[in-house]
């Protein structure tokens, strides 16, 4: 089997969100935004897809690599496209490489009629979900104050969820960063809660280590779960002695670049207590199922980040270590269970007991509405 | 899908070697000997298997574990598999389990009609081979000398292989472990192959601080490859102290206990240069690609231990890191082409440029032939 083709297809449909100067997800009005889907195609008909990628580094940079490539040799092919970022990084990033690397995975399932995960070797079939909120803002009824998320939280467990994982409130927001407001609304959502509620915060990501540690040990005194990215993760000195320094599990590295060699080094200089890693954050699911392995061997927890089919197909093959799925991003004024209109069903339906089941269907399990796509066709490439 | 069997079947067939006293394989008279095949079946017919685990594990522990299971659950056996070992040391062994894991691999692929690299994504295609010798002997024309192993040697380099591995004389052979005669051995064997082969040495396991240092100096000057276990692995201080003191890379852990865990200790502690690893060692396929991913996230080098289908199918799916497929063992007595009568090929065909090609067939890549293993049965459990 050959590929012969990767190919782009982008189309329209209305957001309900908007970011701010920072980059930050917030509601916004609604607005007619674009999704870009990659098709791969082989010889003998077998197609893969998955959403996230731009059209002119899958054509111009991408395709040439893959074309005439075995689809199941996806461990040439990573390789292949991460040696050639050394030249390209400002285009063929590991978001880039993910989206590849997951339609690769999907095309895999599809031909074999297998979910992806089965392919790698199944652990469960559902996982333990969090309630991922929003970075606050300064609505009226949005996250605009410990009371707000307090209130938030409470909503949540209510739908089923026994995990709360708080984004605070961030520049551009007046008055912002506050170590002394996080705390007041970690403390607000702890008391709201009560205390069997698994409860994590992910803070603004350049305080200093005063102002980290400061927030730690307040955490710790909430019981909070783990303390997630306070501070530039480049500095992994900070982060040895934060680790150090508090008992309270820091999770990381996220952002940092270097895939499983950056967690390598983590572990090895203890600058965390939990590992994390996303397949868009990584380049896929190939290199997250390393990391899950560099971490098994270890006996250190990883984390996946962020929400979607990819990373739930590496938790369905990788039960230890692994302990939540991060659902969201979730806010007051959205609702998440109808976010996505090119899929007929959402990727992550959660139970009254709070887990996300994982789809048994072939692939990365997306059932894609090819007529939505198709009505709302922009470009084709 | 679901496991609704695992049998033994057991048969006869005419075995050219023998076990000395210290468990080392020489050639031997000939002599009827027995294996065993484990399959895996399912509710809907699919079947894998693998050789050499006994039928009573497999009845008495392994069965009522697996029975009911999804067999591409293959994380979640393994894992299961792995913790019953705490009470159960003594017969559910990491050979048992690996068995057991390859034989589901077998039955993914079969079922699918994939060999397994490409079910974890393949990487390439052939691999390169070393030499791989049985433990030297005392036999007229056989490896009883430094010129016999040189000679020997020369006719594998004629044979098309690039390298060469020495497993030299040991105990219960008079006068040994000797490692002045180890140095000897490999001095002659470098003087014949000139300077291009790779060679590398395996010696006695049991040696001193001071002898294997003596070794490893010597075998710098004659550009070895690597020094391969030549103390008790569970000495991991000692492993340490030689690696820092010395220049060539030394190679391990391969039999002690512990799986990846182990080898991360060893990676931590800087207790050899490579890692090391076989399907048969840590329990089968599953776990040897957690440990490649391990060393791949390290940069370390890890090189598979011991011939077969299984470790072929984890080379093919790691190509960084691991070097060589362990090709043996080898005496000038023993035709390595005609080796098992139950395969109508062998898993390792050897080409001129001394690379082993990696079987594209389902599962394993095996190709068993069922006449004979019919033919031949002993007992079937």
């Amino acid at each position: 089997m050959k590929i012969v083709d990767i190919s782009t297809r982008s189309f329209r449909y209305t957001s309900r969100t908007e970011r701010d100067s920072e980059g930050h997800t917030h509601p916004g009005p609604e607005r007619e935004a674009t999704q870009t889907m990659v098709t791969v195609k082989t010889d003998d008909g077998a197609e893969g897809y998955a959403f996230g990628a731009g059209a002119e580094v899958i054509r111009g940079l991408v395709k040439p690599l893959i074309l005439g490539e075995d689809p199941f040799d996806r461990e040439k092919i990573w390789r292949h496209l991460n040696e050639m970022q050394r030249g390209n990084r400002a285009t063929l990033t590991d978001r880039v490489i993910g989206v590849v690397d997951c339609a690769l995975w999907d095309l895999a399932g599809r031909a074999l009629k297998q979910p992806a995960h089965k392919l790698l070797g199944g652990f469960r079939s559902k996982v333990k979900a969090y309630a991922s909120t929003m970075c606050g803002d300064e609505m009226e009824g949005g996250l605009n104050s410990p009371q707000a998320y307090a209130d938030f939280a409470v909503q949540c467990k209510e739908k089923g969820y026994t995990a709360f994982k708080i984004h605070t409130r961030m520049p551009p927001i007046a008055n912002t960063p506050n170590p002394k407001e996080d705390v007041a609304i970690c403390a607000a959502v702890r008391e709201a809660v009560g205390p069997d509620m698994a409860l994590m915060l992910d803070c603004f990501h350049w305080y200093t280590r005063e102002e980290a540690y400061y927030i730690g040990k307040e955490l710790e005194k909430l019981d909070y779960a783990w303390l997630e990215e306070p501070m530039d993760e480049h500095n992994t000195a900070s982060y040895i002695w934060l680790t150090e320094n508090l008992t309270i599990p820091i999770l990381g590295p996220e952002s940092a670049e270097g895939q499983m060699y950056t967690r390598a080094e983590w572990i090895r200089q203890k600058a965390s207590d939990f590992s994390r890693a996303g397949v868009m954050d990584v380049g896929g699911i190939t290199p997250v199922m390393k990391i899950a392995h560099l971490c098994e061997a270890f006996g250190v927890r990883l984390e996946l980040h962020s929400p979607g089919a990819g990373n739930l197909q590496c938790l369905a093959a990788m039960g230890i270590p692994g302990e939540y799925y991060e659902r969201g991003l979730l806010h007051p004024f959205l609702d998440y269970e109808a976010q996505s209109p090119w899929l007929n069903r959402i990727d992550d339906p959660l139970d009254s007991e709070g887990n996300v089941g994982i789809s048994q269907l072939p692939g990365l399990g997306q059932d894609i509405n090819w007529d939505y796509i198709k009505g709302n066709e922009v470009t084709r490439k």
